[in-house]
């Protein structure tokens, strides 16, 4: 099937479609690579939908919260997918479950899609998988797309890179723990949400939402925040309490950025990165395609490591060799 | 001075001209770096010191130490460079002191050659700077080249990454403090000296060197460890005492390892590794450069803020743009 036919199954809402491109938008194949790069461009960009990140420690009650948040918009009618980046999954398998039963309920509802993350560890590939997986739901029609990664900082940094709301989830916890919390990772939220807001921890929560709450106060106002912005709030996933109220946030702060010219400011500014990271990718990824420059690289490595000649000068050499057009060198290979 | 008459008045010893050369090779210059090339590759790889990595967290007494170690050694009659690394002084000022005021005896001897950290924050800038400041040092005839680093992990596994022993330098501590010390870093190490054995801190620094050749033992022996190694012994900066037991140490290490091979493998890895960041930096370089590839990046840059292009689709244009020959396109300006 080719990617304009792909494309049509996509925008028609054929759920096999999505994943088969998700499947290639996560290969790491130079063909595959190029289908994909096809696809997305065949999609186009036109369709537009509220990417929200939603970050928070296992334990915290992410699969829960995102069950519950959910189905109360799918409930409105609206189409949600559900992305989960784990860095991790490669290595330890994973805080972020594979399979879907975490969220049983919301799986299996016809207006939710949920894509596990694929066991990659490295975070380049993750970030393009994301980033175009993001896109492909997008076009398939989904109204909101909520990008969900564990809470280690890298992957916190890469999401609120490519979504439009960023939200850390939280448990209620102690004065003392809450210094814990990295000042990098606050200034990055939208949105606080203090989660099991319920039973015996809710007046933990409530006394905990209260601490963030003064603690965002403390940071420098954003020129992309209205007033009151960012903001901590509690909810119970358990319980389903709050997610109205936390959905209102969401839906007041997209439009304040969109009537105020944020929203479009920061989706060009995401394109643009991840237009220069491919780029650099790209170019890196030459020098380990199989093919003469490969192979030069190889040898210059040999008398490198003989001390036939230093680590600079051959450098040099294969630079001047790239330079001199010899991109035409390795132009039998595969393109990347 | 062209880099032949420089590279001779390397050779014969003059401070002033390894000095400039190594001004030259921490110059981010097009021409510099070409300059810098030449030089390395007049000076050759003939001549090896025994380049020696120290790395402790500030207050634990290198400078004290390194001035003690290094008097020792060119009481001996050996040639001492001493090379800072601090990838901190960009933005802190640096916990390693800019000035030699810090050891000061050492810097006036005229068998010892002290260079303090360029403040330059980008860690591939400060990596190159020291390998090919090394390589300097080596062409000058020294016997010992010390590389020091604070103790930050990127900075360590650098050094230990161009280094042929890696000394950690510890303070007296508790045995819960103990768990502080990163696994990585205690795999790293080839031997830990543990400072400050004198006085009331001589028992507790006793107590620290039995716990930390405890878990020395407890790591995977490495292959190119003779018995014994990494192993943990005490030294007193302030007081002088144990610098002869740790050079003898390092000695019979290096010695060993020279006899088994591990010693000229380790070097010969530690330069194709050099080659090829080398490669990859300059390759990089290449999209920052002025000049007609630079132009269309920014242009496709626009589009693709405007959404006019995908972000891939304007990558793959650029990448084979690149592929094309068009290394061409910027053949006009300047090497990197």
């Amino acid at each position: 099937m080719d990617s304009g036919e792909l494309a049509e199954r996509i925008r028609a809402g054929d759920r096999r479609a999505l994943a088969r491109a998700i499947t290639l938008v996560e290969s790491a194949r130079a063909d595959h690579r190029a289908q994909a790069v096809a696809l997305l461009a065949a999609l186009g960009q036109g369709r537009q939908a509220l990417r929200i990140g939603l970050s928070g420690t296992p334990g915290v009650g992410k699969s829960t919260f995102i069950e519950a948040f959910g189905l109360m918009l799918t409930g409105q009618g609206l189409k949600v997918a559900v992305l989960a980046v784990d860095p991790s999954s490669a290595r330890s398998g994973g805080s972020i479950l594979g399979d879907k039963t975490r969220m049983e309920r919301l799986s299996r509802d016809p207006r939710a899609f949920i894509r596990p993350s694929p066991s990659q560890a490295q975070m380049g590939g993750v970030a393009r998988r994301t980033r175009e997986a993001t896109a492909l739901c997008e076009a398939a029609g989904f109204d909101v797309v909520l990008v969900e990664t564990v809470g280690v900082g890298q992957s916190e940094v890469m999401v609120a890179g490519m979504t439009d709301l960023f939200m850390l989830l939280m448990a209620p916890a102690g004065g003392d723990e809450l210094q814990g919390v990295k000042r990098g990772i606050m200034e990055m939220a939208d949105l606080i949400l203090v989660n099991k807001a319920d039973g015996d921890l809710k007046a933990a929560a409530l006394r905990t939402c209260a601490d963030y709450a003064g603690a965002l106060r403390l940071l420098r106002r954003r020129p992309q925040d209205p007033a009151g912005f960012p903001r901590a709030m509690t909810v119970s996933a358990v319980e389903g309490a709050g997610m109205a109220e936390a959905w209102a946030e969401m839906r007041a702060l997209a439009d304040w950025r969109r009537d105020n010219g944020w929203f479009a400011a920061a989706r060009a500014a995401q394109a643009r990165t991840w237009f220069e990271e491919e780029v650099r990718a790209g170019l890196l990824a030459r020098l380990d395609r199989p093919g003469p420059l490969r192979a030069r690289m190889e040898d210059l490595g040999e008398s490198v490591a003989a001390a036939r000649i230093s680590p600079a000068a051959a450098a040099a050499e294969l630079l001047a060799l790239i330079e001199s057009g010899a991109g035409a060198l390795d132009a039998g290979s595969e393109s990347p």
